[in-house]
């Protein structure tokens, strides 16, 4: 099955909301591209509009992110780079992240995760949980 | 870990060789972009170069594949599809593909598996077997 991309989104794909759960995220829509039950991985795409963010969150599970559309940035226990198309991120197991947009077009990146995975939990900026760069 | 990408690859990643084995592929080269025993996927770009082709074959697994660079074909069941920048598409299990480049820039695109899989078998080009669309 051929997926084509159409302007920001693709053909007969619905962009859904990020989370069901209020948070510090804002102005980011979900994608589905990929979610089979006969494999054991998902890949979703992430809009984050101009001013927006995910949650700063961490979680047992990894994500391989690769940057589709536009520049952005991550914060990755708690240091914070410039992303731009091509560049890839690995976000190891309870790592804080956070991917925002502080340009003016849209910033997309797709997410690779497994298919069963934990729940992410929130973290508090500024805190000491906010820096780790691996699993305590 | 950020991965950053530089010209047609990634700093940091080598280019490997696609297959060790020889077959109906050519020119095309393999990176590896995420591949953690934490994880149940692995994520890795192939770069066909203008005239190379993988290997017409089938599988168990599925296959996620976006296009990341250029333009090129797919065949899926024996039909054959243009592909452009964004472009999505799902492999079913056991369904007969192949990714060409009949153009004159590279064709690059991600490609996403489980870690654990079966191995691909070769399909003979014009069978009955390449024009399966689904498993039999």
């Amino acid at each position: 099955m051929i997926l084509r991309r159409e302007g920001q989104g693709w053909h007969a794909r619905q962009e859904e909301t990020y989370k069901d759960e209020p948070g510090g995220w804002a102005h980011v829509r979900r994608t589905v591209l990929f979610d089979s039950d006969r494999s054991r991985f998902q890949a979703r795409y992430f809009a984050i509009a101009p001013g927006g963010c995910t949650d700063l969150e961490q979680h047992g599970h990894e994500h391989f992110v690769l940057v589709l559309d536009g520049v952005g940035e991550v914060t990755l226990g708690g240091k914070t780079s410039r992303l731009g198309p091509g560049d890839a991120v690995h976000v190891g197991p309870d790592v804080p992240h956070q991917f925002s947009n502080p340009g003016t077009e849209v910033f997309g990146i797709l997410c690779v995760v497994d298919r069963e995975r934990d729940r992410p939990r929130i973290v508090e900026p500024g805190g000491a949980a906010a820096r780790l760069t691996r699993a305590p």
